[in-house]
């Protein structure tokens, strides 16, 4: 009898439940020995992950960025163990059994959540709930541009997805879910974890929805299975593949800590280790009498035997690639774009360095993307139901619809949440680059994204227009005063706030050019007078420099921003009729100034007293202030007016920032 | 023939047609007054909006405040002149022809958005979508829950909402509806305009909801009417009334800009001025012969008619209240909480005092709830499902359920939006105070209704726990690090992050007493040291003060919030060892030492060199700090692992404190 005889004698292929033991068991381990986590996840859901892995995921773990593999989004991201099993059992490289020993430790790839970029499989962050499953309709969005323009036979993937009750609870599972009926994504399965448990108890605490009808109700298909009858499982992804008429949720109903004894089914298993004692007869439950972390043999080649499954899809989808045209191979690998970009922006410096006229910034910034929009065809407009107020949509753009995936504008409508979430997702294809425009004051309305596009240093622009006061009539509502000092204290945003029609452009090409790094360009509603006329040296990518120079030795500093910039030249010029020599300095990036050496810092801010002029509150000024400097802006909410007549009364004009400017020069 | 009788032969009773023509026309007019402004809504829903004042609607506009009457909540709030237009035309005090004429100019009550306090009538302020649905379910809740408290004999209202696209795209809306369905609020009510229309042109560019089985997967009854036939709207109104076991939807179906002939129906109507000619042909559309502003005496008596039939209705009602017992005369007027307040925050001041154990802020703040919620019948708890982690719910606590409303804790579930919009709802009650848990990093989640807390001076009590790094394992999607600056950009939000027990209860001290403004509680997870023992005078209330005085002359200021301030404590003792005398300073709110005097201030701070300490990103320090003085914190992302090895990572420890402290000293 040979070896191999022998082991089929003795290790006959491992059942789904038997693969979905070593996930429970590694999660609860895990969780255990961080002292720490959510095990009730993984161990319910671990038949249901079993089968998607076994059945039907595209992926092949040597090749993890592979354009064409299928997404596995973990909305549940607490569940992080489940992915983490799933990533060291199919044989994702780096994904060793120390690193899940090593849960939630610093420095692991297996942070307490998912982590986009700490280890490959990782398709995207989750843990805020719902960021997950609306990342995912941005992903299968891109799925359907890219096929557009490279064709089906290179680009067909499905996104599937894990959500939980706490996913389908927020709110921005909702714009997701309406978007993508709408858009009629048939290529996203979302797999439920109906466990009727969260946190607080039963889910019945607070949730009477039928999720079912309510899905239905946005264009979806749906199917419900039992979540430990493999074959359902199997057969619901099956024909959930097969009909790519509307997206799929699959309500997969579990039990929160499958196999725990006396904590499954309880709100317990939900987020802290079982404890030795309940691990112990959870093993003899589920006749699983290995040690901790110990997957035996037969289980784990079963699990990698999976994983490699896909070396051959893959290296047959490359011959395909070798072949496909030059454009459709820039598409998916990424294309160099630095050189369109360059003459693009160039184009609009000139025109606009030409251009005398007074315009909004948000006008320069539509002016600049008819420039951009033909040159970079990665460009993925959109907005959130402004698109003439934010001025996203160019002559080059076609709308996306369910009809034509080779639009690269999108409609998101009156859904912010779901737009910045989306356009993670369209940024995580490493394909596109998504912009998507709104008034500025709504940032609040999709700051939890607009924070992962920053975690996740994905290269997301958000077209925030209407940036201050100025935005007039509409009242404080909508006059956004604290958000520019709220955006900025995100860690690795850029505030882009540009002053006219040259910074505007200079911006747009900051923010094309930061790959690792969302960007904000704040664009005024109300037009401004157009500053500068040079324009070959991008002097905005300093973040803040001398926009006009003082007539001989300087007797005040005037730091302003965007639209204020405008009145501080203005007062500059007032200032000079009394003698006094004012410099001015424009601000369009805070986080790019910080990054300058002091001695730039220094040569910028002079020694001269110094007045910031902003429209909003003064929090984020200090930092470039001293105790005897002053600042013109608001210290309240805005108040519902014409623009003009706003300023006036906020005392943000030339004349109120010229005396304040003496009183400074004489004190 | 009689004046009287000779009026009835010119003018009979005008239909809801002319009634509603007269909402038009005010509404076009003011928005051509303005140059600026929506006339699409509220022409569009003119004739709903007038059956509902003429039919249903109980008031009293001699009475606005009046407990029990129906609340109208403008959802759609950018269509602000239609309930402008029927506050004046039912006769509310100071709603003048002038105001109207002034629409969206400096100083009027007629603000572009409906803002809470400029006029009555106005429940709540809107214009972000989706809001006032989201409040209106507060509003709802609280009737419930007044009505359980003092009879249905008193409190017994109904919360309509017109509500339109926008709202019903905002994912707040699902939160919304589907705890609104949940708590089966039967006695909401809301009119969706359904004028297929948003601002990028039809609703279908972005959205196919089928928006009626969504509300009735939600738990809603629904129905649908042509917006301009007024019986069938009166009778769905009627018949909604009739049934309150369930919130209802009553679909209007209208068409935007009713009545002008070439702009009706199309996103032009929605935002901007008809323009002149157009309005000509309106009023010949309309046959509304009459002058701009110029509403003709017999609709206007018929209307004013409509307005004084709330006058006997109020007066049985005042009537029957003035035969109540006290109590409920006190929580329907708002008791006076002063007293037991006090007594209730000396409690737990004293048993604070005498307490040694290290804990966490947020169970300080569960043991001070102990005492405040038995001695406050008016506080209403609840927690975004994370109720055990936040400590937000005492002994004294009972679910609010459908069956249920003399409960005082809801479980608002995964809705953070939601809960913060239904809390807005339920301090405007006047008769209750809301607070809600969820963690500090998820204020991104509801800084809309935040927001709305502070421009409405709202008493609403977020209490956010899990406040900084110290969260540990969860990692950096958990761990706020630039909130606590962001939440201290917006105005009127009083931004409390107390350092031990004693802090804690003086902190919400502070904030109930805030009457007019809402209050973020920023509380640790992590245990801390408890440093005071004094506990009468309540010393958070200048928003810092010397924790630890130096011992003789002040070598350093250590400055600190929260976790850190018994990090600089030890810091402080560790300096001592060296011979340096450091003041430590506990700063629980900036807001209210920023109010007190400069000479104050200046005691506080000191001249010595200053050492900020704060588990969060630096923007919000440099206001009391100089250029020499150094911030001890976050410049980036947290990370995943315990909580103690994360603090030595990042070096905010005693050791490296008095590391910088000594550098400052020598420097």
């Amino acid at each position: 009898m040979s070896k191999a005889q022998s082991k089929v004698v003795t290790s006959p292929a491992p059942s789904v439940r038997d693969m979905a033991n070593a996930i429970r068991a590694l999660a609860m381990d895990a969780v255990q020995a961080a002292n720490s986590g959510h095990p009730g996840m993984p161990m319910g859901m671990a038949d249901v992950a079993t089968v998607l892995f076994t059945e039907a995921l595209k992926f092949d773990p040597a090749v993890p960025s592979w354009a064409n593999r299928d997404r596995f989004v973990l909305s549940a991201g607490h569940g992080s163990m489940l992915l983490y099993a799933l990533l060291h059992l199919t044989g994702y490289p780096g994904m060793t059994i120390d690193e899940l020993k090593n849960f939630r430790q610093f420095g692991s790839k297996t942070a307490g959540h998912p982590e986009y970029g700490h280890a490959p499989g990782i398709e995207t962050t989750t843990g805020p709930l719902g960021q997950g499953l609306a990342n995912a309709v941005g992903i299968a969005l891109s799925e359907r541009l890219l096929a557009a323009r490279v064709g089906n036979d290179l680009i067909d993937y499905h996104t599937y997805v894990i959500a939980g009750d706490g996913c389908l609870m927020e709110g921005i599972s909702q714009e997701a879910i309406s978007l993508a009926g709408h858009l009629k994504l048939g290529k996203l399965i979302v797999l439920w974890d109906d466990n009727s448990i969260s946190i607080d108890g039963a889910t019945s605490l607070s949730v009477s929805d039928n999720e079912i009808e309510r899905f239905t109700a946005s264009g979806w298909n749906t199917a419900r299975v039992d979540g430990y009858d493999p074959t359902a499982i199997a057969a619901a992804i099956k024909a959930a593949k097969a009909n790519t008429s509307r997206p799929w949720l699959i309500a997969c109903k579990t039990v929160i800590g499958y196999g725990a004894p006396n904590k499954a089914g309880k709100s317990s298993a939900h987020g802290e280790p079982l404890g030795a004692e309940e691990i112990k007869a959870t093993r003899e439950r589920l006749d699983w009498p290995y040690q901790p972390f110990d997957v035996p043999d037969h289980i784990l080649s079963a699990w990698r035997a999976v994983g490699s499954r896909g070396t051959k899809v893959y290296a047959d989808w490359a011959k395909r690639l070798s072949t496909a045209n030059a454009e459709a191979k820039a598409l998916i690998g990424g294309r160099k774009i630095e050189t369109a970009v360059a003459a693009a922006i160039a184009e609009a410096k000139t025109a606009f360095a030409a251009d005398t006229a007074k315009r909004a910034t948000r006008v320069w910034s539509q002016l600049t993307l008819e420039r951009l929009v033909p040159a970079l065809p990665e460009l993925i407009g959109g907005s959130a139901d402004l698109t003439g107020s934010n001025g996203t949509k160019t002559k080059h753009h076609a709308s996306v619809t369910p009809e034509n995936f080779a639009g690269n504008y999108v409609h998101y409508g009156v859904r912010e949440h779901g737009m910045a979430a989306a356009m993670n997702g369209i940024a995580l294809s490493n394909s596109f680059i998504p912009y998507g425009g709104t008034f500025l004051v709504f940032t609040d309305y999709c700051r939890p994204s607009i924070r992962l596009s920053a975690l996740m240093q994905q290269r997301v622009i958000y077209v925030m227009t209407h940036d201050s006061i100025g935005l007039g009539e509409d009242g404080p509502t909508h006059q956004p005063v604290e958000h520019l000092s709220a955006l900025r204290a995100i860690p690795n945003v850029y505030v882009f706030r540009p002053a006219d029609g040259i910074e505007t452009a200079e911006c747009w090409e900051l923010a094309i050019a930061a790959k690792r790094t969302p960007s904000i360009l704040a664009l005024s509603r109300q037009a401004v007078p157009n500053l500068r006329s040079d324009g070959s040296e991008n002097r905005s990518a300093k973040g803040a420099y001398l926009i006009k120079s003082p007539e001989g030795k300087r007797d005040v500093t005037l730091l302003a921003t965007g639209s204020e910039v405008g009145v501080a030249v203005e007062a500059a010029a007032e200032l000079a009729k009394s003698g006094i020599s004012a410099a001015v300095v424009s601000m369009p990036s805070f986080e790019l100034f910080r990054a300058q050496p002091e001695s730039y810092q220094n040569d910028i801010l002079g020694e001269a007293p110094r007045i910031a002029i902003e429209a909003g509150v003064a929090q984020s000024w200090y930092e470039w202030l001293r105790k005897s400097d002053k600042f013109v802006g608001m210290s309240g909410f805005g108040a519902s007016a014409p623009a003009g007549k706003l300023f006036e009364h906020f005392g943000i004009t030339a004349v109120h920032v010229a005396d304040i400017a003496r009183q400074a020069v004489a004190s």
